[in-house]
C-alpha cells in the first residue's frame, strides 16, 4: 500500500501516517519525491485489514490518495496458483484444451420445448445443456421460470442425451433443491454480489458458473470469485456476458471480450462467455461466438431455442436449432486455427 | 409498443408482423411513413406479455427495431397515482414538506460506538439512526457486521434516543429476525435486482429503502420498487447512491443528483439520497448534503462516526460528529431556500 | 512513481527496472512489501518524460503496474496555487464571492430573439450573455448556427444591454474573428481534447470557459485546462456539463456535481455549471440549477429562449423568460443560505 | 417520429401536438392505445427539420417523450445503399474479402525508427504502414510528434517498401500538407466530433478512417462518418477502437467488437479495429486481433515498434517486430477459418 501525501503535507502530517501504520505492526517507508512524499507499507497486510486501513489512511489530514499494490485476491489468483484449473463434470472438462459449448433455451418452457432442444445441440456437438428454471426478470410481470418443474425436466434431459446440466440459483435457500436436479450451478450477472448466496455455493461440491455483474470490473469479479473458493469450492467458471453499454439501441450490453486474455493472465480459472445475453439480437451472436473462441476463451453459454418467435424469453436472442448446427462448424475452425479442439 | 421495420421491408415481412399481433387479440395500426413504415399496438398489453412480445416482433424478418410507448411500472408511477405518498414511522414522516435525515455509522461495531453516534445525531437534527449489522462487503476478507449482536444494539439504541432505525437486509431468510429489530429494512445497490429478497420485503409491513444499483437505469429502478410494490407494501422510499463513476480516482461512485427530479417527475415515492457511499469522501459529503436537498431530495442517508479514522467500515466518508453539527445548521438554510423545512 | 513488480518476478527482472530508472538520473527505491516489490522514483520526474516512462516501464518483465503518485497537471493545481483565481472581465468576477449567471439562447437565431431574451436575462439579474454563432451538430443536416452574422448580433447585444457575452469557437482560425466579437470564449464538450483549438486560446487574451467532455475524467479535463494555462493564457473558467448517462430515457447526460467540489478542492480555477445541456429537458434545469449553487459553483450557464417551441436548436431545454425570472429568485435565496451573494 | 403523449394528457393537449405537426406540412397520425394516445408522423421529415421538430414537441406539454424511427443517417445508411463499399488504394482494397493489416510505430521517432518497422511489417505482410507526425496527447507535457518532418519520412517509407500509408490529421488547416504525404487520413478519436475537420475531409480525395470516439454511440459514431460523406467524400473507414471502460486498471478502453457485426448491419462502410489503443497493453493485442478478425473485420491497425522499451508513446501498447511476425501467422488461420483471406 502507498500513501501518497498532499505536495504541502507538513511534516507533523507525515510523520502521523507513520505512526498510523506502524501502530498496525506494519513497516513504513518513507519515500520523499520530486515533489511530494509517498509512504509505503514494506510488511504484509492482512487480508481483514487491508479496505479499513486504505480507509482510514486516506481520511487522515495532508493524505492526497492511498493505492493499492497486492490485489485483494489471492485464492483467484495467477500468481499463488501459476497452473490453470481445469474442472471436470461427469466427463467433460472446462478449461483444457477442448473448447465446450452450452447450449439450450433462456428458461425451461415445457417438456417439449427442452427435450427438442437438448436433442439438438447435443447432436450438433454441445456437451452441457442450459436451461433456467428460476428466471430474474428486470420487469415483475414478465414470466419468472417454471421453478422446480423446470428442474426435474432439466434433469431428465440431461440424462435422456447424455448432457450435463447448468442452471440459474437464485436463493441460497434453494440450494439443495437445484443441487439435486443440475450438474453445474450458475450465479446471474444481478447476483455476483449477492454475497449469502455466493458464501453459500462456496460450501457446495458443484461446480460453479459466476457471472460478471454487469458493472463489474474485473477486480470486482474475481473478489466475487474468491468468496466462493474462500469456503472451500475450488471449482468457478468466470462467464463475460456484457458489461454496461454506451447504448441499448443495437445491443443490450457491451461484450468485453478482453476481459478473457485479461482474465486469463491475473487467474488460474476457466473463463467463458455468453454472447446471447451480451447481444440481446441472435444476429450478432454468431460472429460473438467466433470472436470470443479467438480470444480465448475456454466455452460458450448459449441460448438455442426450437422456435424463438414462441420463447417466454429472450426470443430475440436465441439461435434456431439450424443457424446453431451451421454456427458449430464454424466454431469448430475457428478453435483449430487458434490450437484449440471442438469436438 | 411501435414496431418500426427496416426501410427495405417487404408487404409480406409487414403483414407478417401484423398478423402476429393480432393473434394475441392486439389491434395493429399500420403507419406508413415518409421511409419506412411503422406498425402500432392501439390496445392495452397485458403486463406479462410485454416484455415478451418486444423480444419476438424484434426477432422477425424485416423489424428493425421495437419501442415502448407505454412504461412497464404502473404502481410505482405518479401517472396513475398522482398524490405524493408520504410513509410515516413512529412519527417522523418521509415525502412530506420536511426534509429527513437519517444518520449514524456504516457498521455498528459496538455499543459505545453506535451509542455515543445516536446521541450525537439526534441532539443535531437527524431523526432516524441508521446502522449496518450485515454488511455487504466486496472483499470477502473484510469485516462483514455484528450481525444478530449489532441488531440488538441498534433497536436498543433507537428506543433510547426516541429515533427511528433503518439497517440493511441481505437476504429474505433473515426478514423477521431484522424486522422484529429495525424500523425501516434497506436494500443496498448491489440487492437492487435480487427479487427473492425485494418479494420477501413486498410482504413486510415495514417501509423500504431501496438503494438505486450502481448501473440501474432509472426505468430498471422503479421496476424493482414495482417489486416490492405488487407485493401489498406500499411504503418504498428510494435513494439514490451514486452511479457508476467516469474514473475511481477522486469519487467512489458518481452521485445523479439528476435523478431527483426526474423521479419526482416520474412517480410518488419518496426519494432520499446517500451522499457518503457515492463520494466515499467525507470532504466532499457536504457539498452534496446541501445540492441534494436544493435538488428536491425528501431526505438524506449519511454516515456520522464519532471516530473516523478508527471505523471498521468507510471511514474515509464517514463525518465526525461536529461536522455533521455543523452541516446540519446549513442544511436547514438550504430547505428553508427550497421552502422545506428540517427540524 | 510507484512500479509494483509481480509477486513472482525475478531478481533480475527487479534490478532491470532499476536500472532502467537510474539511466534516466532518476533515482529509485526498492520497497520490498509482504508479497511483492514495488520500486518507487524518489526525484521529479520531467514532466514530458512523465507518460513515456510509466509506458516503458509498465512494458517491461516481471512489471505488473505503473502507478503515478505525483499529479500531471502543475498550472491547474491547488497544490501549486492555492488562492482561488478570480477572472475579471468588463467589471464582471468569476470565481468571487458572488454567483454569476450566463443566460441566453443556444444558438443565435436572429436579432428579435437574440435582443428579446437579452434585454430579459439581464432584466432578472444574468451578468452574462450567452449565444451560439458556430454551433457543433451531431446530426450533419440540423442548423449549424448563423455565423459572423450571429457574433455581430451578440456584440451589439451586448453592448446595448451592458452584458458579458460568451460564445463557442470550434475552429482555431476562427480566433481573431470571434475573440473581436465576444468577451470570453467557450470551448464545447466535443472539442475539449481539440489540441490545436486549445494551444490557440493558450495564446488569446479572452478567458476561456472549458467544458468537459462527455467521458473526461477530472484529470484529463484539468490536463485540458493545463494545455490553456501552459501558453501563457490563465484565465480558465471550468464548466461542468454532464458525463455519459447510464442511459437516454429521461436526461441527455448525467450531471456530475460532485465535480464542483472536487474540483474545488484539486485546483484553483472557478467552476460554473451548465444545467441546460446536461438535463436536455427544461423540467429538470430549475432543481438543477439549484442544486449547482448549493454544492459550491461559482457560476451557471443557462439557455433562457423567447419562444422555446420555435427554437431551433435545443428547444426542449430552453427556459422560458418567466420561469427564467421566478428561478432567479429562488437561486438568490439558495446562493444566500449557502454564504454566497447573487445580485 | 413517434410522440407518446403522457396517459394523462388532456385532448387539448393532444390536438396541440396534431396542430403542431401539421403546421410543417407533415401528416399526424393519431394512435389511441390501451393506456396512451401517441401521435406518429407519417410523412418524411425533412432531414434538416429531424432533431428540431423532435425538441420542440418534446417541450410540449403532455407529451412524455419522442422517438425517432427513422435513422439520422442516409448515406452511411445499408438500408439505402445495400452492396458494401470496397476502398481501393493503390492497389490495396479495403473492404473486399482479404482482411488488411496496417502497422507500425505510434509516433514517427526518426528515419531509422520507422524505416525499421516499415521493412518488418511489409515482410511480414502487412500493406498498409501508419505512424503519427502530429499526435494528440491528453498531457500537454508529453512528446507531441516530428510534425512535417515525420510525413516526409512516412511518405519516403511508403515508397521504398511499396505500402500504403496512414498517418492522423488534428487541424483541417494541415489538409493540403498531411494529404501531399499520406495515402489515408486518420482522424483520431478525440476529434471524432470536429465537425471543421470531417467537413474538410469530406472535400478531400483520399479515403478517411474514422476512429469512433470513446464514448460515442453506434449511431453518433455512422453520423459522423456522414459528415464526410455528405460533402462527397465516398471513402469512409470506420474504426473501432475502444470505448470508455469500466476501470483502467487492466486495459486503457473496451475495445467493443460487437460494433464489428452491428456497423456491418447497419453500414455499408468498412469496419476495421485497432487493438492496440484500445488494450493499452501489447500483452493482449494478439488475442483482441484474432477476435477482431473472427468478429468479421475488413482490416486491423497496430502498433509495432522495433524497440518498445525505448519508444516515446505508447511503448506499452506496441508489439515487437517478432511478436507481430508470429501473430500474422496466426491472424492468417483466423481468417482462413472465417473465409476471409489474409496475403
Amino acid at each position: 500500500m502507498i500513501v501518497a501525501m498532499k505536495a504541502d503535507a507538513t511534516p507533523d502530517e507525515i510523520q502521523a501516517v507513520v505512526d498510523r501504520i506502524t501502530s498496525f505492526n506494519l513497516k513504513a517507508l518513507n519515500m520523499p519525491g520530486g515533489e511530494r512524499t509517498a509512504i509505503g507499507i514494506a510488511s504484509a497486510i492482512p487480508p481483514d485489514l487491508r479496505e479499513t486501513l486504505a480507509e482510514l489512511l486516506g481520511a487522515m489530514p495532508g493524505v492526497d490518495r492511498v493505492t493499492h499494490v497486492s490485489r485483494a485476491y489471492k485464492l483467484a489468483s495467477r500468481e499463488f496458483h501459476p497452473a490453470d484449473t481445469v474442472i471436470t463434470v461427469k466427463g467433460v472438462s472446462i478449461g483444457a484444451n477442448e473448447v465446450v459449448v452450452a447450449a439450450g433455451p433462456c428458461a425451461i418452457e415445457g417438456r417439449e420445448q427442452l427435450f427438442e432442444a437438448a436433442k439438438a445441440v447435443k447432436e450438433h456437438g454441445a456437451k452441457i445443456l442450459r436451461g433456467g428454471a428460476f428466471k430474474p426478470r428486470t420487469n415483475p410481470y414478465s414470466f419468472q421460470g417454471l421453478g422446480i418443474e423446470g428442474l426435474k425436466l432439466l434433469k431428465e434431459a440431461g440424462e435422456q442425451f447424455d448432457l450435463v446440466t447448468v442452471t440459474e440459483i437464485i436463493d441460497q435457500h434453494d440450494l439443495d433443491t437445484v443441487a439435486a436436479h443440475a450438474d453445474i450451478l450458475q450465479v446471474g450477472a444481478r447476483n455476483m454480489q449477492n454475497y449469502p448466496l455466493l458464501t453459500a455455493l462456496g460450501k457446495a461440491t458443484q461446480p460453479v458458473v459466476l457471472k460478471r455483474g454487469i458493472s463489474a470490473t474485473i477486480d470486482e469479479w474475481l473478489l466475487a470469485a474468491e468468496y466462493i473458493l474462500a469456503q472451500g469450492n475450488e471449482s468457478v467458471i468466470l462467464c463475460e456476458r456484457g458489461v454496461h453499454p454506451l447504448d441499448r439501441e443495437h445491443t443490450r450490453y457491451t461484450l468485453d471480450l478482453s476481459a478473457v486474455p485479461v482474465v486469463k493472465t491475473l487467474s488460474h480459472l476457466p473463463v467463458i462467455v455468453d454472447p446471447s445475453h451480451a447481444c440481446g439480437n441472435w444476429r450478432y451472436v454468431a460472429s460473438m461466438s467466433k470472436a470470443a473462441i479467438a480470444a480465448g476463451a475456454d466455452g460458450l453459454l448459449m441460448e438455442v431455442h426450437p422456435d424463438p418467435p414462441r420463447a417466454l424469453c429472450d426470443g430475440s436472442q436465441s439461435l434456431r436449432i439450424e443457424t446453431f448446427a451451421s454456427l458449430m462448424k464454424e466454431l469448430r475452425a475457428v478453435a483449430s486455427a487458434v490450437g484449440r479442439s471442438l469436438v
